[in-house]
């Protein structure tokens, strides 16, 4: 497998190429730290941008929806779709309202996904969409029961058109700027997990989920 | 003004529509509580999911771009989008895979972008993107020159097609799960903001920014 995507007409960065990235282990690493992307489809003619859980494997994005959702009804062809993960790292202020800017990691994956039928598929993407959240998690719960298998779509978009872009650092300003008594820097911001709150209803002796368990995604 | 939004049927919450939202209150609070947004645009069928940072008044949702961007060249006779905003507040961990899920709130906006081309319209609008990020900031920084105001495409989408979602609370589980002897609740996740970092270049006695300026978007 290739260590870089290729960059196609339709990944290319045009806007600030040289934070594009087409690194393989760079981008699942952006993917593997964010909860949720963005699901960009239309439907007659409307782009709507959905947030949804998703998961990976090395070949696909697999995403999950209601059988009943709008997208799930206009995946039965085949659907095009933008699949897009931000992480935000830290507000960038500068000297001119125009060099605003936001620290950031995102990926872009676009393509045409499909409907997943084939049951060993459809168990493997619940698992790695499961499991995109708290590894470990698949084998701890009740599997999906025929009902609930029933009810979900299941969808697969390859891991092919795939870029990223990454901005790090301080602002960039114009020369004439520097002179300018105003403060300029960034603001890191980052995601944190707060103690994990029991849902009153445990079964007595089951013990609290370990927090060091996701202590790799909320830094 | 009403009050809600009115729901149409492209802003409909089609699933789980317990969770749907339409009070303007409430929807702006999240707008104003985002960093950023992810806007759906189709280019030549192609649906992409871009991450932007975003303004807002009463009537509209502001976006900008670079001219020479893909979405600015596809707004010059308007640009059907999907505006989104998603708050992550916790990873609900159920007893069973089905029931797994997030706690967020979101904002979509969906409609007609229009490319603002009136000067008094596109300083108010890059005002209140910059001010989207930091309330006050616009009077602080130097305002756009000539040049720069060139290089910029700003783009008003009309806040009328506006539907949210809110999910809170512990997981939703069958009844005969609970008695699975497996850990579910819920891990609270939020955004929190670090000590401003200075660029290096400052003038010689330009204070640090407050903290205490963010402080209401990062609990």
């Amino acid at each position: 497998m290739s260590e870089r995507f290729s960059s196609t007409p339709r990944t290319r960065v045009v806007r600030l190429p040289d934070r594009a990235s087409y690194d393989r282990q760079t981008l699942f690493a952006i993917l593997d730290e964010a909860f949720l992307c963005h699901v960009a489809f239309s439907v007659n003619g409307q782009p709507y941008a959905v947030p949804m859980a998703f998961g990976r494997d090395d070949q696909h994005v697999y995403l999950h929806a209601s059988a009943a959702s709008r997208m799930a009804r206009g995946a039965i062809d085949g659907l095009d779709v933008g699949v897009t993960v931000t992480l935000l790292d830290g507000l960038v202020m500068a000297r001119s309202a125009f060099h605003h800017s936001m620290n950031h990691r995102s990926v872009m994956v676009v393509g045409r996904a499909r409907l997943v039928t084939d049951a060993t598929e459809r168990q493997h993407a619940l698992r790695r969409i499961v499991e995109h959240v708290l590894a470990g998690r698949w084998d701890e719960v009740r599997p999906p029961s025929e009902k609930e298998l029933k009810a979900t779509a299941v969808l697969a978009l390859p891991l092919v058109e795939v870029s990223g872009k990454i901005r790090t650092g301080p602002p960039g300003e114009e020369d004439e700027d520097y002179t300018l008594p105003v403060w300029a820097g960034v603001i890191p911001l980052r995601t944190i997990a707060d103690q994990p709150e029991d849902d009153g209803r445990l079964v007595p002796g089951v013990r609290r989920l370990d927090e060091r368990r996701i202590a790799t995604r909320v830094r």
